[in-house]
C-alpha cells in the first residue's frame, strides 16, 4: 500500500519582499511529497526533470523515505523552471519566467512497484497528465485528491472538467473556486463543484485558512497568525501533502480525519511560509509538527 | 449596573447587488445596542437625532428593553444620513452621500441614570466624542470597547491615539490595523496596538471571521459561510454589541469568555447580513441565537 504524489519537480527562483534566491529546487511534487513524508513512510513520486537536476536533491527525498522511481530523469534535457516575484501582500505575484522543458512533452511513468496506491495526490499540472496517471493505476485508488490552478482554469477547462469527474477531494483557492463555477458566494460555489465529480472540496484562503465542503457540511480551520511571511511558494501542496498523508496514516476517510487533515496539512504549511523554498519542510522533527498542531488547538478552540 | 452605548443613530439608503432601499434607519448604536440586548437586559444609549425620526423606532429600542434617556431628540434638526453603494464583492463601497446634520456638533448626554455603566461600547463615531462619554461617567466602566473606523485615522489620528489610552478592547477590520501600525502582518500590527493602550484587540475580516488578541495569545473564529450576503451594513457594529452584550452577561473579564463573545457576536453578525440594514436583527429568537451558535461550534470543532 503507497501514497502516490504526482507533480512538478522543479527549479524556482523567488522573490519576496524579503529577498530573493538563484535557482532553488521546487514543484508541486517536491512540496506534497516532502509534507506526506512526514505522515506516511511509503511516499512515492511521479514526475519529470532533466539532467540538470542535482543528485543530492534526489538523495534528498529518498532520505525522506521518498521512493523516486517514478521521477524520469531526461538526458540532454532541462527541468521546468518557473521565476516569480511576489507584491507586498505576499498573495499577488507577477509569474517573471516559465520554461516547460521537460515538462512540455511529460508522459508519466508509473512503474509496476507503484501499483500498490491506495492514496493519489495529483499535485498541480495539465489535468490531461493528471488523468493518465489515474489511468495508469490498474486498481482506483481508495482517495484521489487533485490539486488545480486558474491556469489550468483559462486553457484546459473541458480536460479539467473530464479530470474532476474522476476523483474525490479538489483543492483549490477561493479565486479559482469562484472563477470555477462564476458564483461569488462560496457556499455556492462549492455546492456546484460538488456536482462536478469531487465529494469533497477544500477551498483555501491563504492567510484566512481553509473551508472543507461535503454535501451537506462545513468545517473552517483558520491559518497561523504569522509574524513574518517569508515566502508562500509550495505552501498549498505543502498543505495538500500534509492532507492526504494525515489520511493516509489515519486508514479511515471520514469526513472527521478530513477535518484533522485540514489541520495537519495548515500546521506544515505555515512551516512552509517561514523560510525560502521548501527549505523548513526539509527538517522538521515530530516534536515542532506536534508543537504547531497544539498551537493550532489553542488558536481555534473554545467551550460554549 | 449597565451597558452603555454609544454611538449613531442614523438613517441609510443602501444598495447592494440584490437591491436597494429607501432610508432606513441604521447607526453603530442601533446595531450594537440591538444585538447588546439579547444578551443583557440594561442596555442604554447615548446618541443623537433630529425630530424626523420616527417615534416607531423609538419605540422598537423600547420593545427591546433599550433605555432611551441618552437619546436626544433635536427639535428643527435632521438625523445623520449616509447612503452607499456595495460593490459585487461585498466588501468594497462607494459612500453616495453623507450629511452630517445633527451629527456635527454632538455633545454626548450622559444622563444621571446611565451612572452605573459597568459596560461601556464606543461605537464608531469620532473619537473626540467617544472620548467625552468616558470623561462624563464618574467612575471608570469595567470594560470599554472602542469600535472605529479608518475615516478617523486619516482625519482624526491623534484624537483617537488619545482615545486609544483610555480603552480595554478595540475592533478595527484588518485593513484598519494595518493602516493605524504600517505593518502588513496583523501578528505585528498587533503587537503595536497593544502598545498604544488596549490590552486586547479583535481584527475583524468580514467573510474571514475575526481574531482576538492579548499580549500572549491569539484566538480565530471563523465567518459562518452563507450562501447569500444580503447587505453588509451594520455587521461590524452588531458583532461588537453581541461580544461586549455576551461579557456583561457572563459578568466576568477573562480571555476564554472574550473567546465565547467572539463567537456569539459573530452569530449575530451572521444574521444581520441575511437582510437589509438591521430588519432581521430586529426580531431573533433566543432558539435562532442558539441554534446558530451551535453551528458555529459544528464549524470550528475538531478533535486532535
Amino acid at each position: 500500500m503507497s501514497l502516490v504524489v504526482i507533480g512538478t519537480v522543479a527549479f524556482d527562483a523567488i522573490e519576496t519582499p524579503f529577498g530573493k534566491t538563484d535557482k532553488i529546487i521546487g514543484g508541486s511534487a517536491t512540496y506534497a511529497g516532502l509534507s506526506a513524508s512526514y505522515f506516511y513512510d511509503k511516499v512515492k513520486i511521479v514526475a519529470v526533470v532533466g539532467d540538470d537536476f542535482p543528485q543530492t536533491d534526489i538523495a534528498d527525498f529518498n532520505s525522506h523515505g521518498i521512493d523516486t522511481e517514478g521521477l524520469r530523469v531526461k538526458k540532454g534535457e532541462k527541468s521546468f523552471f518557473w521565476s516569480g516575484k511576489y507584491h507586498n501582500d505576499m498573495n499577488s505575484r507577477d509569474t517573471l519566467v516559465t520554461d516547460l522543458n521537460v515538462l512540455a512533452d511529460f508522459d508519466p511513468i508509473v512503474p509496476e512497484s507503484y501499483q500498490d496506491c491506495e492514496y493519489l495526490m495529483l499535485g498541480n499540472l495539465s489535468p490531461q497528465v493528471q488523468q493518465t496517471v489515474i489511468k495508469r493505476l490498474k486498481n482506483r485508488p481508495k482517495l484521489i485528491v487533485m490539486d488545480t490552478m486558474n491556469f489550468w482554469m483559462n486553457i484546459a477547462l473541458d480536460e479539467l472538467l473530464e479530470t474532476l469527474k474522476l476523483i474525490d477531494v479538489l483543492t483549490i483557492n477561493d479565486e479559482e473556486a469562484r472563477q470555477l463555477t462564476g458564483e461569488y458566494s462560496l457556499v455556492k460555489a462549492a455546492r456546484k463543484i460538488l456536482t462536478m465529480g469531487p465529494k469533497y472540496l477544500i477551498i483555501k484562503k491563504g492567510e484566512h485558512g481553509a473551508l472543507l465542503f461535503d454535501e451537506h457540511t462545513v468545517f473552517a480551520t483558520p491559518a497561523m497568525p504569522l509574524a513574518e511571511v517569508f515566502d508562500p511558494t509550495g505552501a498549498g501542496d505543502t498543505f495538500a501533502g500534509g492532507f492526504i498523508g494525515y489520511l493516509a496514516k489515519a486508514g479511515t476517510i471520514s469526513f472527521n480525519n478530513m477535518k484533522n487533515g485540514l489541520i495537519y496539512g495548515s500546521a506544515l504549511a505555515s512551516f512552509c511560509v517561514e523560510r525560502f523554498g521548501p527549505e523548513k519542510i526539509k527538517n522538521l522533527t515530530e516534536e515542532e509538527i506536534n508543537e504547531r498542531v497544539q498551537q493550532f488547538v489553542a488558536l481555534s478552540k473554545f467551550e460554549i
